[in-house]
């Protein structure tokens, strides 16, 4: 059973928002690297993955935030994988401040595709994972499976150059920041991020027109759907009070 | 005369694009982390500032990009003030890859504002910056002072939440990536950026709807207004072939 691995990051200037605190994307940016980080030291990272012509990606996704990160801020994420199988692999995440203190933390669910084919390999047949698999249970709740629900308001959107990721394809935290753009005023000013899940379905490439739907209610619903109405994402954003702003 | 600070940091698949190198946005945001960082140590940073309800504003920069940096490469950021006056100081940079080559420089503008009236304060007055003004010139020629023209085609913006900075508008890096986003795909495919210049002229906070107009010929002029016709931002892109896609 190897360590955990732990890694060290900053709040820089350019992950805060107006209110000084590291925003859920710069969050999800830093959880993603220290799984990228994590996989890389263990030779299962994104490199390895490409010289035999397969890459990582992301299925689901679940965050919860107990305390916004300050500017400046110094922490660490320890990552660490504790299922894998056919399917997918499953990381997750403890993010502690510089007192120890965890102020958030992450389950990740990860599949393996073709770059090519575009479709899913068999994540065991790639290479023998067992002896990263660290017997430690998650932090947080597994990723909700999100369903089909109909939306109350609608943004069309196409995706341009900036939006594309190393896997020529939208990037995983995009999605994040155009649900949180289209937010209502009242929630982006007085409610704070308590838990956050996101399910991807299929992946969306440059010049594509998406639609993302929004409902919200004691938690926000996110859809986002190719123009045939094909689903790329969902996503649900559960809050709690800020009294902060 | 103080030595020049260097600060060291890495590409990050964040950072890269489509082709896995570092996008120009993503090296705009190193070398601004770099003043960032340089001031924060001279004790005149952005923290320092705001204490006395101020905060550092870029007026004005230039970027020359020799080679775009790949994804997971190392490279350090030399920079240093050569230039202080009651309008603004210059603060230059290097940026170097890991065999010491220069892969791009810069050469930016700042001035100070009183945070509450949102107007220039003179600069000497703050502090005395004379100690860290080192002589010795700057890398690559001054920011170009752009002027308005008539842009060939237009795109409304509204300014989002995730637009807005730690000072409370719309982050300077925000308006490389909306003007490198609206580029017609022969320049993104076929063009390398060979140097982006970039004046900022009024701030844009959120929900603004900003109309961003753009020229292409031998480089690509683009202009940010405020709905009111109010210039926010002008800037010009110069290309060169790429040979690479």
């Amino acid at each position: 059973m190897m360590e955990k691995g732990t890694y060290s990051y900053k709040i820089e200037p350019r992950d805060v928002d107006f209110t000084l605190r590291a925003s859920l994307v710069s969050m999800c940016d830093y959880i993603l690297q220290a799984a990228g980080d994590d996989a890389d030291n263990n030779n299962f990272g994104v490199r390895d993955l490409n010289c035999e012509g397969c890459s990582w990606v992301l299925l689901r996704m679940g965050v919860e935030i107990f305390r916004r990160l300050e500017q400046y801020e110094e922490f660490t994420v320890r990552t660490w994988v504790n299922d894998v199988n056919r399917m997918m692999t499953t990381r997750n995440m403890v993010v502690c401040d510089s007192r120890g203190e965890t102020v958030a933390a992450a389950i990740t669910q990860w599949a393996i595709i073709d770059i090519e084919k575009r479709r899913a390999v068999d994540v065991t047949a790639r290479a023998d994972f067992s002896h990263v698999v660290r017997n430690e249970p998650s932090p947080i709740a597994v990723p909700l499976r999100i369903f089909a629900f109909e939306p109350e308001t609608t943004q069309m959107r196409t995706v341009v150059y900036s939006d594309i990721d190393f896997n020529r394809h939208v990037g995983s935290v995009k999605y994040v920041g155009w649900m949180y753009d289209m937010l209502p005023e009242e929630i982006v000013m007085y409610k704070e991020i308590a838990r956050f899940d996101i399910n991807f379905i299929h992946e969306a490439r440059l010049g594509q027109v998406l639609r993302i739907g929004m409902s919200n209610g004691d938690s926000s619903m996110f859809e986002i759907c190719s123009g045939n109405g094909q689903p790329v994402c969902r996503a649900v954003m559960s809050w709690k009070e800020s009294g902060l702003k």
